[in-house]
């Protein structure tokens, strides 16, 4: 499970906070926390106005890769700040995230033809039209950007394809439309990543912790194996161990048995 | 997905505790208490010394019918036992349980030819020669019990087949051969139910609810329909239902709503 660390996005009022006073403590201690909980990238977004993104980005950026060896997962809504910031990326991370929408795929994959191989993309199953609401929809918009993609170098086993999962309050097949998504992607590329963010399942919804929760498990289970979350939540990472090992993926359990031995998973020790 | 409360089980040591003190009101509280959290049947075991659980068993039988209208499950690994108590139930329940062991067919089956057709059976796929360790030989066993089964008017739709899991931390493949079980049961019996007792899974790992957890949401999608399980657990209880939503069976996510409203998940509100 390839883990995408939420905690440094300007939409979270702590971190927006922390970004107009300049804290440059709270961002140092959030990134260095997400890293040693077990995060593979840790998601910068700025979340600000448009005219202060870039520099705020960059101020975070900087401040992230001084304090941990994890790549970045650099985010935006808008393709150019993500190509203003690429260079400024001192070891290669994943791109968050490119779609059929306006320039994006223009802007984006470009940086990718010249960049280190090691660079990750995250495409999401949408265009101009907005979110498809068939499946096959989305597999012929996600095999159009995988197909322009690898003109530019980017193979599937570096792209994390984000389906756009539906509400479940507005959609009761959400998550079952989800599973054959998947399938029907890994049937042509099955070594893509299938990513999510946790949340939008639960929009609309009461406990959207347990939601989420529980729509992680079922996900890893139906081929999910990359997700934005956050990585310091005990219950969601004992999920992800105990998912793996029920999965298979865990031989005598012993990353799971590390994992409380370290005190990463299970009730807090006094 | 039927819920088997186990709160009312000699081996808690409180249960045994209120067996050996006669404290009636424990019994009565606990019987109320998972009625009112929405078990299907409330599980009663005495699991007392063989010479005093006739007794205890008529005991629990007498104070649980008083106080609650939900049906028993009856538990005993005593055949003999479960015949004797059988007609001291004042309406249809379910008998815990049968297998190929001793003399289990022979006494138990026979309480069915008579008995009002709503009376359900769990069966254990295992005989004198233990747990059968290929799926092959648990269906076949599974096979020989439902169609004995048959002969006595106790149709696949009032059992509950108990594939008795192994635990993860002896067989990592446990669970994938349990959702294997499951499938090829289902293939030759539809309309049966599976069953599980949920903690078989976690033995010898730390953390044992948070495996729990996560074996009966994976356990519900891959078609496990019953469990004895703790329903005053508002975290399984929250489980349940959320996977049942994910799973597209909660129609506009309405018994998750409503479950939330009447305070039976998420957080205790003060």
């Amino acid at each position: 499970m390839i883990i995408i660390g939420e905690k440094l996005n300007g939409a979270i009022p702590s971190v927006k906070s922390a970004i107009e006073s300049k804290d440059e403590n709270f961002i140092r201690e959030k990134a260095i926390a997400q890293a040693e909980a077990g995060a593979n990238f840790i998601d910068v977004c700025a979340g600000t106005a448009p005219d202060v993104e870039l520099r705020t980005l960059n101020w975070m950026i900087d401040i992230v890769q001084e304090a941990v060896e994890t790549p970045l997962c650099i985010d935006s809504p808008d393709p150019e700040i993500l190509k203003a910031v690429f260079p400024r990326c001192n070891k290669p991370g994943l791109v968050n995230s490119m779609s059929g929408e306006g320039n994006k795929m223009e802007v984006l994959l470009p940086l990718f033809k010249e960049a280190d191989p090691k660079w990750e993309l995250v495409i999401m199953t949408c265009d101009n039209q907005g979110i498809p609401n068939t499946v096959e929809k989305k597999l012929e918009l996600t095999k159009m950007m995988v197909e322009e993609s690898k003109k530019y170098g980017l193979t599937p086993d570096r792209i994390h394809i984000d389906p756009c999962i539906m509400a479940l309050s507005t959609d009761n097949l959400s998550f079952l439309n989800f599973k054959r998504e998947i399938e029907a992607i890994r049937e042509v590329y099955p070594e893509i990543h299938i990513t999510s963010g946790l949340s939008n399942i639960s929009f609309g919804m009461p406990v959207r912790k347990l939601m989420n929760q529980n729509f992680m498990t079922l996900s890893m289970f139906v081929g999910m194996d990359s997700a934005v979350l956050d990585p310091l939540s005990r219950d969601l990472m004992g999920a992800i161990y105990a998912t793996e090992a029920l999965m298979g993926n865990d031989k005598l359990c012993r990353k799971y048995s590390n994992a409380y031995r370290k005190g990463k998973i299970g009730p807090i020790k006094k």
